[in-house]
Formats: C-alpha cells, sequence, structure tokens
C-alpha cells in the first residue's frame, strides 16, 4: 500500500458514523475522571465503613433498570460509579480480613487498564506475542519461589477453582488411557480415586464433579490435632482402595488450608505418590505464596516434588481479581493431556517452536486477558524483597492476633496460627467458668449456645461495618476467623478488632 | 469505637513499614504515565502495524529475565509498557479481522481501572453487594436482547469456553439423575450422547472431553450448503442412537458459526429439541449480539427457546477481554445442578433472599472479577442505539468484502456472508482458466494448490502488518477468512486489503 493510497483510506475511515471511536475532550473527560474516583479510593479506602449499610432493594432502586437508547453523560456514570463504590465491601480496609481476599495496589489497578486498553486476548504467540512472553516470565517466577527448575510451566486462570479443575484433568488423562477423552468414563468398571484431607477446599471435590469421577471419589483423609493430614490414615485408604479394586490415581496436599492455613506434609505426601504412583497435585491457592516469607519456608519443603501446584496472586500477591495460577514440574508431560484437539480455524501456522506456542495446550480457557500484566508490573515496582516482606508481616500480624486472644480472658484460640489465618471465638467469662464444672452432655449444650453465639457477633460485626470476620466450622465448632492477607492491617486494626467484637457480643446478649 | 481510638489506629498504621501504600506523588506518576499511554494507544492505533514486525527470540531479549529485589523506578516500567505495546498485535487497528476479536474502547478499559481499584470479588451478594446487583442487572438486559423473560438469569464467564463446559454440565445434571455428582459417570453402561453440527465450535467436545462424556459422543450432524445444521441429519442420527441404547440428552445449535457465521434453523431444533425432551443450547459466543442488528433479527427466531445461550460480550460488543456469559432460560431449574454442596467457610448466612444471592450455584468460578462493570457503562455511555449501530455496520462491511470479493477476476467467495464473517480465497486468473478445463483429478490438484497458496498468503499478510487475516477450513478447502466485529473499519479498508493479498500473492509466486 503507498502512502497515498494509506491516506486515502484514513479520510475515508472518518466517515464509519457507527464508530465507537470518540474525541479527545471525551477521551480526556473519561480519563481525568476515572483517575480522580480511583485515586481518592485508594487514599480513602481506610475511612470507609468495611460494610456497607444497605440492603439489596435499596441498591436497585439506585440504579437505572432500563437501558436507554441515548447514551448517558460521562459526569453521571461517574456519579453512578460513586455509588458503586458506596454500595461496596472494601477489601482493601486495614480490617478486612473475610474469607482470602486482598487489597490491590495502585500499579496493579493501572496496569490492569494498560490491559483492557490494548486488549490482549494471550491465547497464543500469534495472537499476543509480548504478552506471552511476559506471562511465561511470571510463570517461571512464581515457579522459581517454590523451587521449581526451567523444566516447569504454568498459565493464569480466572483463580484457584479453574487451577483446580485444570489440575484434576491432566492427573487424570496423564494416568489413564488416552482414549477416555474420546469414550468418556462411561463402562468403567473401576472408578478412579482421589485422596485429600478433611480440611480440603471445596473446588476439589467440585472438579470431581464436574470431570465426571464423582464426589465420592475424592477419599477424604483425617487431618491431625493441627489440621494437617494424617499420612498414616492417606496410606490406609489407599491400600484399602487398591484391595477393593478402585484405582487411586491422586493426592490433593493443602498449602495451606482455607480454613486455619495449615500445611500438609509435603515431603512425606510427595514420598508416598513416588512410591504409588500417584500424581501429586498441591493446592496453594491461597497459602503457596507464603513461602516468600523466609521464616515459613521449611513449611513447603518438598513442594518442588508436586506435579501441579496451584497459587493465586490475587490471594496472597495483592492483585487484583482475577489471577489465578497453575504451575506444572514438568511441562513436557503435560502437553499431550490437551493437545491434539485444536480447531482447524485456530491451528497455529508458524515454523519456530516458540512461535507455535499456545496455551489452550495448557488448559481449559481460550479466550484469556493478560492477567500477568499485573504481576509483572507489581513485582518489578516493589521488588521482591518488599512484597515478601508484606506477606511475612502478614504472617505476624496473624501471630499477634492469636496472643491477643490466648491473653484474653474472653477469646478462645482454636487452632494454631501457621500462616496468615487465626481462628478463634468469643467466650463469655460465665461460660468459661460453666465449662469446667461441666459433663459431657452439657459442654455439648455449651459449645451450641456458643456457635449460635458467634455466628450471630460475626453476622453483627460484618453488618457493623467497623470490621470484617468470616468464619471457619473445625472439629464441628463454628469459628471466627481473620484471614490477614492485607498490607494495611497493624496490630492496631486487631486490637480494636477484639474490643468490637466485645461490644458486638454486648449487644447481641442485651437483647436476649 | 470511638473517635479518639479510631485516630490512633490511624496513627499506627503508618508505622507498618512493609505496606504497599505509596505516596500521593508516587500515585500521580503511575496514574499519569499510564493515561498519556492509553490515550496516545487509542489515538494511534490505525497507524501501527497490525502484527509487530518480531521474533520470539527479539521480544525475550527486550525484558529483565530475573526479578529484581528492589524496586524498579516507573519510568523504566512505563518505557517496558512501550515496548509491550509494540511488541503487540493490534485487534484495535481497521484492518484486524482475525479470528473473533474485537476492539475495546476507552470507557471499557477505565471501566476495568475502576474494577480493579475497588477489587470485588463477585462471588456473591455478600462478597460484592453492588457488583452483584450490576452483573444481574446486565444479564437481564442481554437476556432481553435474546427474548428471554424475567425467569432467565445467567453470569459471566471468562469467555465462550466456560461457557459452554458450565452449560453441558448443567444440562447433563438436569437431563441424568441427581446421584451423578456423586458417584461420577462410571459403570453407566449407557453413554448420554451430544447433537452438533459439523460447524461447531471445539468447546463443545473439549467440555464433553473435560466433563467425562467422551468427545466421541459429541454426534456431529452435517451441514447444508450455507453450513446450516441439517435437521433430517440431526433425527436419523438421535432416533438411531435411541434405538441402538444411547441416551441423547442435548443438543447444541451454533448462531453463529465461527467458520462462516452461519446461524442454524432455531426454531426448528427448538421444537425438536422440546419433542426429544432433549436440552437446547444455543452457541452463541461469537454471533447470538448479531440480533442487536435489525436486518439480522429474523435469523435469531427461536433463540429465546433455548434452555441456555453462551454470548461473548469480549466479541461482539467490543468489551476488553475477558467477558464471556451465560444465559439460563429458567433459573430456577437451574441452581440445583450446582448447589447443596458449597463448604462452610463461604456458607451465606443472610436472611433474605436477594442477600443470600450467590455466583457459585451457577457455575464453576469462585472467585470472580467484576466484569459486568465494562458492560454496563459502555452500553449506558453510548446507548443501545449507537451500539446497535456498530453490529450492523460490521455485517454491512462483511457484505461489502463478499461484493468485492465477487466483482473480482481473481477471488472467489466461498461460503454466503450471514453475519459479519466472510470466507475467500485467492485464485490466481489462469487457475481459474484451467479449473473451467479440468476433470476431478486435475481439480483436485489444482485445490491442493490453491489451499497452499493461501495458507502462504495469509501467513505473509499476517507478518506483513498491514491488514491480518485468518482461516477456516470449509469442505476440506483452504479459505481466508475475515471476521469484522470492528467499529474501525471501512469500506477503504476493505478495498485496500484486496489489494494487499494481491501483492502477497505477487510475492510469493515470484519466489518460486
Amino acid at each position: 500500500m503507498t502512502d497515498s493510497s494509506n491516506k486515502e483510506v484514513e479520510e475515508k475511515r472518518a466517515a464509519r458514523p457507527s464508530s465507537l471511536d470518540i474525541s479527545e475532550d471525551e477521551f480526556h473527560a473519561i480519563s481525568e475522571s476515572v483517575a480522580e474516583i480511583v485515586e481518592k479510593y485508594f487514599a480513602r479506602v481506610a475511612e470507609l465503613p468495611v460494610f456497607p449499610d444497605t440492603s439489596a432493594e435499596e441498591i436497585s432502586e439506585k440504579f437505572p433498570e432500563k437501558l436507554s437508547e441515548d447514551g448517558e453523560p460521562i459526569e453521571k456514570l461517574i456519579e453512578d460509579c460513586r455509588r458503586v463504590i458506596e454500595k461496596s465491601r472494601h477489601n482493601g480496609h486495614p480490617r478486612f480480613w473475610g474469607y482470602v481476599a486482598s487489597p490491590s495496589t495502585p500499579i496493579g489497578a493501572y496496569a490492569d487498564l494498560i490491559a483492557s486498553a490494548l486488549n490482549q486476548n494471550v491465547t497464543s504467540w500469534r495472537s499476543a506475542p509480548a504478552a506471552t512472553m511476559i506471562e511465561q516470565q511470571v510463570m517461571r517466577w512464581l515457579g522459581s519461589l517454590i523451587g521449581y527448575d526451567e523444566n516447569a510451566h504454568g498459565l493464569m486462570t480466572s483463580g484457584g477453582s479453574l487451577a483446580n479443575l485444570n489440575a484434576l484433568y491432566v492427573a487424570h488423562r496423564v494416568k489413564s488411557s488416552g482414549e477416555v477423552s474420546h469414550k468418556g468414563l462411561w463402562n468403567r468398571s473401576a472408578p478412579m480415586t482421589v485422596y485429600a484431607s478433611d480440611q480440603v477446599h471445596f473446588s476439589i471435590p467440585k472438579a470431581a464433579d464436574v470431570l465426571g469421577l464423582g464426589r465420592e471419589n475424592v477419599r477424604i483423609v483425617s487431618s491431625d490435632e493441627r489440621f494437617k493430614l494424617d499420612m498414616r490414615n492417606l496410606r490406609e485408604q489407599v491400600e484399602r482402595d487398591e484391595r477393593e479394586g478402585f484405582i487411586p490415581f491422586c493426592v490433593v496436599a493443602n498449602a495451606g488450608t482455607v480454613n486455619t492455613g495449615a500445611v500438609d506434609p509435603l515431603e512425606e505426601i510427595g514420598s508416598f505418590a513416588q512410591e504409588r504412583d500417584l500424581w501429586f497435585h498441591v493446592d496453594g491457592a491461597y497459602g503457596a505464596l507464603g513461602a516468600l516469607a523466609h521464616e515459613k519456608r521449611a513449611l513447603f519443603h518438598g513442594i518442588a516434588r508436586a506435579d501441579s501446584v496451584s497459587l493465586d496472586p490475587h490471594k496472597w500477591l495483592y492483585a487484583p481479581v482475577d489471577c489465578g495460577c497453575l504451575l506444572f514440574r514438568d511441562a513436557a508431560r503435560v502437553q499431550g493431556a490437551w493437545t491434539q484437539h485444536a480447531a482447524d480455524y485456530i491451528k497455529v501456522y508458524e515454523e519456530r517452536d516458540a512461535e507455535s506456542f499456545a496455551f489452550w495446550d495448557y488448559g481449559i480457557e481460550l479466550s484469556r486477558r493478560f492477567r500477568a500484566l499485573k504481576i509483572w508490573l507489581m513485582l518489578r515496582y516493589y521488588g521482591s524483597r518488599k512484597v515478601s516482606g508484606a506477606i511475612t508481616d502478614d504472617c505476624c500480624m496473624a501471630q499477634y492476633f492469636a496472643e491477643r486472644v490466648e491473653a484474653s480472658e474472653d477469646f478462645e484460640l482454636l487452632a494454631p496460627v501457621e500462616l496468615s489465618i487465626c481462628c478463634f471465638r468469643y467466650v463469655p467469662v460465665e461460660f468459661a467458668r460453666e465449662f469446667q464444672a461441666a459433663n459431657d452432655e452439657e459442654r455439648a449444650s455449651l459449645n451450641e449456645k456458643l456457635d449460635e453465639l458467634n455466628a450471630h457477633i460475626m453476622h453483627t460485626v460484618q453488618r457493623g461495618g467497623l470490621a470484617y470476620l468470616s468464619n471457619a466450622t473445625l472439629r464441628a465448632r463454628f469459628a471466627l476467623r481473620a484471614c490477614i492477607t492485607n498490607f494495611r492491617t497493624t496490630r492496631a486494626d486487631i486490637d480494636s478488632t477484639l474490643e468490637i467484637i466485645r461490644e458486638a457480643a454486648r449487644e447481641i446478649r442485651k437483647e436476649r
């Protein structure tokens, strides 16, 4: 194309009346007003109620029900975005410790703006050359954190559920005959079985359900008093299943559990998996990045023996959702599980290996957002030392939480703190006295009352907007649970939260 | 908590040395430099090469291999982002028509910045009150576009592959006994079967593989000369399978196909599915939003009878990746497929129905990005009329493409244009003459040569950076394929692309 014909094209382009391109002024109106909202949000998140004082009904009424035929002015939309923020739960608040959610950083959020403007669809090198390379690079960095070498490889997923599903799929296909993909699981008389502790994340049975393996074929291995998988019980169950004609193919270890942060004995599980020729998957969606804390590294000894590891940078690397990840120790072993089936319309016509690379050879998703950019920029902006420091400090905060709980007359610690989770409950002082004199039946009844009281406390605290805890069920008891993956949390926040809980308890008991 | 203790907390907070919070100046440095990159990108994307002149090797060398312990200055990172942009394929370029990818809009990209700053994890109302409401609202808007009523419901997914997987899972569970989730597919002698045309997207057999149903249990129904599913062949195959003891449970219709944009006879398939009690899924990942073009609406007649429809706003609603969506006609019927299994740690303790709502009752993902925000803002910013106009014009552009092809001596149209895809090939004038005189064998040989030439042309054009086409295999022939979901494309771009192809063909033939 000559310069002059190119010019002609440019001129004609201005004529497409349906183009969604906008003027420079309109662009500035968007970019400036959004930047202002975002800046204010980062500056003020600590002052907002953690949870809004609202109801589903009230929120619905705030926003237009019908889509209008004509456009709306940006000022109106920005005003509505302010309302959205007002009616949100703020995971970036220093006293937010529910589930596993972390604050995002400015660099992470702005990385997502670049990703969305550039709008790469990271399916393959051909479709997104630089983005593919950067995702591969980030996978190498994350892999090296857990001790994987250059044979490892991985891909980003929308989160831990998808990473675990993907891992179980690959585990099953590698451990069974190639025809399963074609023929399905019908007519196979011996079910193949997976092993995981009673603390396993529910995405593992869910994955077994989705894959057609069946939830009951995830065998639940008991855990010890520290909520770690019991090796003896694992061995017993595998041996019994083998005797009974089942085909064990995979063991899933937690690093750490979503309830208490317990890390299973990875080294021992690795040896056992090797001995029995089982696929060894580590679900480190929440906890594997705890390996960045120097003091915690020993807990993860053996993780590099795993065939696959899931870990979520949107959980403990402070990346904005979504940002999950699945790593494989030996990429070559994995590729065949998915390959061979790609369609003609996406067939890759490149000659060089690196340029034929496609993520669909490793996972379920075809379209994939440029998720790696935010990790790449964030890790480089802060440097690994500062990020490790934040993770280490989260662990210290949870430890401090446990110390305060144990030093109090009216709180009881319900699990050891292994990473950054503290599980405890509120026990009114007179209950503690009654406990001492109680027989088994009375204890059971007291425990039930405490379950109810603590569930009520959790709800009251959540809705009060000053702090946010979630819960765990530990040995059938209701625990308040603080999961600290939050670089804004300080000791003072923890102190005041214990007061907030006491205040909630007082209110609840007054009402009765 | 009193005001004074709150103040005390604030003061202590400043003391957490590991916090990743940054100063106002540092924030501005990020926000201003990113805004500048993004603005320039939107302004200049039409002038960039569609595909970079590069290699995997060259890209690797451009970026640091090791993660540094200390942070890097923002200027350096921004410089690297410029390099990333330089080494990207530009789906927003007016002559980009590969696969199914669309440009993003400024409002869509900035919506993603807000989503990532706010960092909602849209698992449930409790975790993201406003975001949940907005996703439900957007689902209603998209549902109403295809004629669904208020009983419908849906959820956003990372893309079409996940939406189709989710749809097939639900279809299977609704059509089989509840114990499948627990027991798996083992020991069931009669495989359950799915039906789809030979134009089906490869995510459907892939989903059958993942679900343990087996790829061969997706029965491939022949398509007619317009690449639409042949109803007679569908009926024959279902009847034969029933006779042979298989259990048909689902039919998947395309709207439209990824190869040519053909829309299957939805009304007839809907009637057949009802008659046979089959789940009726429509894969509209690429094409269902074509229903927004008034002239195309008739093609989609019957789509509202579907039990489920996948459609991707990141394909034809110009939303940045990722943004897929799965809609169900009757939400109540679906919920049971996933429910009952949620773990205690995410158990919802709300009393009001709307506040107990959780997306994990409808899909595979647990963590979910606030994907709906970009659609909500984008649809409101432009208004439905302008967006429909852009979609209508994309269809006109494909029609124009076909007209130009048919008016040329050296191009051949290989499929009717139904939505916004044009499939064609380059046929040198002397080949056309040879064809006329050729017998069957000679024709086959000529066709093979043309396949090879057009594959070569595609690669040359892609790497040339002036336009980007991909390919389709149609009745075993290699087709160049332009999928226009691009609001920047004009007639002039199409004219010049035919010249670019001719030029590539000349070069290739000269080299031989």
